[in-house]
């Protein structure tokens, strides 16, 4: 009647009288009571970008800042990302704004220089299972905010959460991004049943991206209040001061008005499922 | 970036004017700010089972009844539902309760039978597009509860509801009902998105099924709140007195109990959107 | 170590001394060395259009033709067939040519009727799971080619064998056609597997349609060679005079000249796996 | 009609006059007449198994030799592979049977010790995206086997092979393995249309891997049929010599005597494309 995973996941699966794992994510914290809303750019593209974006997000009730300084992309000739350059934007930003950063690493080699700039560390879908890297994040000092692969079951999600907290780091924040499916309306399928999946069967904190997750940015305000109502601890929300003119996910990405109506409407659900934004 | 589909469908998209349509289901109505909560079982057992049920889902805030008697199943030798008799229960049921019913339809020639007894008939997901059925309740008197196909597009379930408008009734009630996934975890995957993206495109009422649509009588509270949050004007959910002893879909059915505590988290949840139960 | 399905199927799955069975199609068989193959447009759109079609055919190696009178279309508007008329030039080409028809049924009511003009009586991806249907099917004299349904697993299509079986038909061809799946550079998945899996546990023979597998015309052949090389007991290719004014389908239609050279590929790979066209 | 990939994929695939590129792999090549047989236990166990396989698989008509040294598993608990010691049997199986070696590469810090061992650096489905990965062995000397992602679509598959091209590596075998999909009854979903797909838009060699690609023993054989017939460069068998002990994927792998007879069976397949074993 409830859910089963297999039994040889043991850290990754709580125990009958464990309860929400709270994680502390730079100046707040995700798993209690607030909400973590997290909300930038998919891409840094240059400080003014990311600087702007970062203060209309914070005013507009975001607690947390995201922003890509490696992009994987489907083609080496899209936009890969400022590298370095734009982590150090990244932390500018949270200097001006004390937002905790939220940035991607793609390499083993690499976790070191991102963990001196970010909050949290995040493993994209396309390296849910890219092992070598899993084992480097478990040691680090900072949290991981963990996203689903495109075709991952339950299991294999947590299977990779169980690689990074058996090498010690059990601050994971797992991130459901949208399933690879057949109708075209939109880009990805959010699976929203994984929100209350996890909790019923982990201990550790569960955010969904309404944005990668549709594609659509008419979308993204009713899938963040499904994922809320369903139990999500937070949301992770692309805002672009310019959506028409962004180096990538364009057509996805909210502008900061468009963003702080999502937040007033996602206020009284909060508030309707024991939560605060 | 809003949704878009083929300009070939016509009658089962909105134009720019139009606001979502109220449909008349019994003493109730769909598509307005009263939720309509369908509950019952999935199949008609027997007179007490399903009488005794309907009182129960009333008392806790249903203000439909479903239940099956024509059932289609994956084998021949499994219960294929008590047929008229299993319809003149429910007809009992209306009578004892004041509860709508809805029902499934398998065949053309069955329609007539089954319009004698229901308020709404069901198209079931394995039926979602066989045509003559379609054009067959295209001209019943009765409001069409369209249970979107296991791996249909939205295109082609706005496609199947044409069919059913062309013949003269505009009266459709569409289901998302989950997907065909491949998650062991969960009986199919809950597609959430396509409530506000039915909303945004066509100005019919949409319902959720998290019993089907997860198969796991965890998940159905949780699902149902999603679902809310998202937009949805209703929900179908099987309720059975004894689960454990159901003829079909035990594994996803609350108890009145269950259902009852679904309804109180739902209230919270509603009254967020601007609706209620 | 071998493929296992739920030992509720009976009828549609062999026991341990079972060899394949041979079915009459008209003047032919299917199932024994001999390949069924199987031609023709997708739509019968007029007398002159088949009757060419149906010579072309001929005259490539074809012993079957195939040709749609009742359409399942996605939207209404759609062509949706000649309907009887349709019948009646299939049948005309088959006293021209001497190859059996096959030509799909839709709904309950038209059995008679296409029983009185086809060979073989299909029933089409969208109504695998119409069992009211599969049941009146079950009671006619002639062998039915089930196409399985678009996300149908292979107990569901067995299941729906044992539906017609149960009834007393026990003349079932079963048609691989292609699985929904995800990526748009083909129309549909073909399932290549389902060959093999079909022929180590059931008697039924088993065909594919790399037409509707693929929906691409440069596909057609060689997935017809993988077809036969995987055990399939014949193939169901769409051929049109014209493909470029096909009512339906013309982008995987191929011409006869196209037609003509897949037979000579093909002919190589039969006899490879002891058969022949 | 035809097949149409992106415009900005540019090295992966093929101008209108190339031919098919053929790859030396060892003392031996790809993408000529003579199929490339790559056999060999999932993982390295020992010497002995190893060694004896090796010996086993010549015999029967190998012409490569696969074993995993570094092996992804979802669970870390599950058998990680022997690492160096593993590639050290590989290479001392080389020098016993000429047979040149593919072995997967999991990281790039791990590229530089495999090229020392192995005569082909694999990249396995799970690592298709991971593009720090795809860069370095795109400036390795080795040929690289590049398995499909198992959601990923053609696009993305050529995507990640125009990444190892632009750094100057053009030696790249496509490997299809299966897809994720709904069906229980294989692990996997063989998209055999991957072939001529490839072959039709891309110069690159193309084998497919029917034992990932089904899971099952009994479907290895003719779904390697169906992969040459439909135009494969070669296959990728896993041949254990006592698969009831392998520590991984014992229930796909093939006993010597079994891949024997695929061997026999895949000869007159193969003469009747053109091509040998």
């Amino acid at each position: 009647m409830g859910i089963k995973v297999t039994d040889k996941i043991k850290l990754a699966v709580k125990g009958s009288s464990d309860s929400g794992q709270i994680i502390k994510v730079g100046n707040t914290t995700i798993g209690g009571s607030q909400l973590l809303i997290i909300a930038g750019p998919c891409s840094v593209e240059s400080r003014e970008q990311l600087v702007n974006t970062a203060v209309a997000v914070k005013k507009a009730g975001a607690n947390a800042l995201r922003g890509g300084a490696f992009k994987p992309r489907t083609l080496p000739y899209s936009f890969q990302g400022l590298g370095e350059e734009g982590l150090k934007i990244l932390a500018e930003a949270r200097e001006l704004t004390g937002l905790p950063v939220i940035t991607e690493v793609m390499s083993p080699q690499d976790v070191e220089l991102v963990e001196g700039y970010a909050d949290v560390l995040q493993i994209g879908a396309r390296n849910m299972q890219n092992y070598p890297l899993l084992k480097r994040v478990g040691r680090a000092d900072k949290p991981i905010l963990l996203k689903r692969g495109m075709s991952a079951t339950i299991e294999e999600w947590l299977g990779s959460a169980e690689y990074i907290m058996l090498e010690g780091n059990n601050e994971i924040i797992l991130c459901e991004r949208g399933l690879r499916s057949f109708d075209p309306v939109t880009r990805n399928l959010l699976d929203v049943t994984a929100v209350p999946i996890i909790k019923q069967v982990s201990s550790l904190p569960v955010v969904i991206d309404p944005s990668h997750g549709t594609g659509v940015k008419s979308l993204v305000a009713p899938m963040s209040n499904a994922g809320v109502a369903a139990g999500a601890d937070g949301i992770l929300v692309e805002v672009h001061t310019n959506p028409e003119l962004a180096l990538s996910d364009g057509a996805q990405s909210l502008d900061p008005d468009e963003f702080s109506s999502l937040i007033e409407g996602l206020k009284p659900i909060a508030e309707a499922v024991g939560k605060y934004v």
